[in-house]
């Protein structure tokens, strides 16, 4: 008979999420807060708002989850449907920071929490109709996704390293 | 009884590291063979330079997962223990393009074959004695590096878009 590796898989993608928030973490901590007001190249966007879209992204799964409400649903308009440098800043980074530790802990408290038939259950962006046909968009896939978007951003903001030095 | 997820999970996996090898090629053919060479932010690496980091990086697989010889072990040297622009280019954008295509081919391929006990195995650059006590650091957990590296790298390439007209 087959071992069952389900449960060690679901924790390896749980860790690589992990892993890969602790990293941006890192990122975040380790200059001067106006270090963060810089672009991630000529014109793109900001340090700072990377770090709101990362937050706005990954709160949603709350919800998608069904875990319940998102903690900062007003960073959505700003960090999810408006572009950068539209209107002022209402954040500051130490906030955002701040932010971000807070929905880490959260998500990584239910994530320990969920069973194996959560994880492959349908998750509330895709109707129960669909989920019948496409049985792969259950709430795990979504935490690949999202691991992965993360490291397409952390990506960016690693270039913004080497401009100045570490505090 | 639980259902056994294992094989749906690693097919997720396998997929979301297609999908993003497919997002990568997209942009590699989408724009005139000069526009590789540019840099992705200024002073760092060229998006040909990626593209070759990117093959080095995902040919070791092939080794460390006991599936043969990497197909351009001779890309390592240049694309792994050596920053860009340090040398004249030996390969073109064309080239290289036609290796990451033949790579992913023949890595779709082998992992198409391989079965729940190959993926949750030690790979090569972990030995007996550390994988007994970390069993996480097998195959699959390779993969999931891998696909999240390619991200990291995807994230930094995009910067480039908007400048030019796709051809």
């Amino acid at each position: 008979m087959e071992t069952n590796f389900t449960e060690q898989i679901i924790k390896q993608i749980i860790n690589a999420w992990a892993s890969n928030s602790k990293t941006i973490s890192n990122f975040f901590t380790k200059y001067e807060d106006a270090y963060y007001l810089t672009e991630v190249a000529p014109g793109r966007n900001r340090a700072i708002y990377l770090l709101g879209h990362l937050i706005a992204s990954n709160d949603s799964m709350l919800p998608m989850f069904d875990l319940g409400e998102s903690l900062y649903p007003e960073l959505e308009a700003t960090f999810l449907r408006t572009p950068d440098k539209t209107a002022a800043d209402t954040l500051t980074i130490a906030e955002l920071r701040q932010y971000w530790e807070t929905l880490n802990t959260t998500l990584a408290a239910h994530f320990d929490k969920m069973q194996t038939q959560d994880w492959m259950g349908r998750h509330n962006r895709v109707s129960e109709e669909d989920f019948a046909l496409e049985p792969m968009r259950n709430k795990l896939n979504v935490l690949i996704g999202r691991t992965n978007h993360q490291q397409y951003h952390y990506g960016q903001l690693t270039l913004l390293t080497q401009k100045v030095p570490a505090v």
